[in-house]
C-alpha cells in the first residue's frame, strides 16, 4: 500500500517539563504525516484534495500508540506512515516514528471520509475509486 | 478503584477548520484528568506530587481512543477517569468523554512511575505502598 | 467599559522544558478570556454568538505582551479581561495575568468584527450597536 | 545582525473554525524561529547551545505582532529573523512571515539570557562575549 516518510526536528515547545516530548504533540505530528501522506499520493495539498474530492476532512475514529523511547528537544526523527487498509468509507495508516533508526513510537489509526450532511452534521461516503486506486498504489 | 469527574468547555481553538476538536487536544484534556485524577488521590497539585514522591514523571507508554462522536466549541463536556490496573512499576487509566450524557470517546492509557537516572535519562520505579493504596480506593 | 476575570489553572502540559509556562500557550489562555468575556457580555457562548450576529470571527489584528513573571504549573492564577476600545469594526482588550494577586502578565489586544465575503476571503463589519451597547456597560 | 529565513507549511491543525491558523500557533512558529536563528548562529542546536553555555534558557520577556493577512492551511510561508538588538542581557527579534512573498505578520520580541539561581528561580545574566560578536555578525 502506499507509504511515506517524512522528518520532524523536535522543537523546545515541543517538549514538557520532564524535558521529553508532550505526547499529544506526537498525535499532532502524527495527523500531519497522514496528510502528507494523502497529499503525496494525490499530487495535491491537504486543502486543495479537501476541495477537489468535495469532504469534510478525514477524522480519526481510532487510534493508538506504544511509546518505546522517549525524545528531545534537537532529536531528528523519522516517520515512516504507510496505509494498512481501504474499507468502504474508511482507511488505516500505521505510523513508525524511529529515533536514531530505532523504532520508538508503533501507532496506527482509522479515520473516515466524511462529507457535510444537513446543518453542522457529518456523515462518511464511500472512498471514491480514484482514491482507492492512488492508496492501494505501493510508492 | 479510585475515580474522578471533570468538566471541560470545549474552546474554539481546540477545534478544527472542520469546526470539531482537533484530536490530538482530546489527549491534552486526557493528560489533564490523569494529572487531576492522581491530585485528587494525592491530596496535592501534581507539581507538589512530583516533588513529594520525587519522580521525574508518569510518561504514557501505551495510548488508544475511540471516537465515537465529535465535539464543537462551546459544547460542555465531562471526562470520566478511572484507574483500572496497578502494576509494579505502572498503571492504567481509562476516561470516558461524555457529551450530553452519552459516550463519546473511550480512551485508555498505560504510564509508568519513572525517576531519574544518570544524566538525562530516566527509568522505572516501583509504585509506593502508599501511592498503591491511595490509587486503589473507591472514591 | 465591561470587564470579566476568570481562573486558570497551570497544567503540565502547558509548560516547556525550562518547567515555565511555553509562552504561546498564554495567547491560548488570552484568546479563551477573551472569548469568555464576550460570552459574558452576549449572554451565549461563542458558537453561539457567532451564529447570532452571523460573523466568521474575531480575528486578531494586533497583540503584544509583557511578562514581567513566570507561571509554573499547578500555579492558579487570575486573567482579568477588559474592553479598552471600540472602534467602527474593531475592539481593544486588555488582559492581566496575576499571579498570587501580582500582575505577572500585562498584554493587549486589538480584534477585528469580521464577515464572510466571497469564496474564503473574510471582511470587516461595523459593530453592530447592540454589540457596541453591551461591550461599553460597567460590570 | 544575524538573520535567518525559514520556510513553514501551514497545518490543518494549525487553523481554527474559521479556516485560518490559530493566532496562538505563529507565536510556536517564531519561537521555532528564533530557536533556528540561534542555532545558525552558534553551529549548534538549542538543546547543544543551552548546554553549551549552562543556561536554563531564553525566556521571552515582550512580544508582540501585527497580522496583516491571515494564512489557511496548505500555505508555504516564510518567516525571516533577524536580531534587532543586543542588551546586556537581552537581546531583540523582528519576524517577518511572508506569504507570496508579501509580509503577512510583523512580530517582535525581547528575550533575556537566563541561568538557573537557587532552587526553581531563574535570573537574568551577561551575554557571553562569544554569543554578542555570533549575533552581530551579517549573515
Amino acid at each position: 500500500m502506499f507509504s511515506r516518510t517524512m522528518k520532524v526536528e523536535i522543537q523546545f515547545g515541543d517538549c514538557d517539563p520532564a524535558g521529553i516530548v508532550y505526547y499529544p504533540n506526537y498525535f499532532r505530528f502524527f495527523d500531519n504525516a497522514t496528510a502528507g501522506l494523502l497529499s503525496a499520493a494525490f499530487g495535491m495539498n491537504k486543502r486543495a484534495w479537501i476541495a477537489h474530492y468535495g469532504i469534510a476532512g478525514i477524522p480519526m475514529v481510532d487510534t493508538g500508540a506504544r511509546f518505546l523511547q522517549p525524545s528531545r528537544f534537537g532529536d531528528l526523527v523519522e516517520i515512516r506512515s504507510e496505509i494498512t487498509e481501504l474499507g468502504r468509507s474508511s482507511f488505516g495508516v500505521r505510523h513508525t516514528l524511529l529515533r536514531d533508526g530505532e523504532p520508538a513510537i508503533e501507532a496506527h489509526e482509522k479515520r473516515v471520509w466524511v462529507i457535510y450532511g444537513e446543518g453542522e452534521s457529518i456523515r462518511s461516503a464511500p472512498l471514491p475509486d480514484d482514491v482507492r486506486t492512488r492508496l492501494s498504489q505501493t510508492a
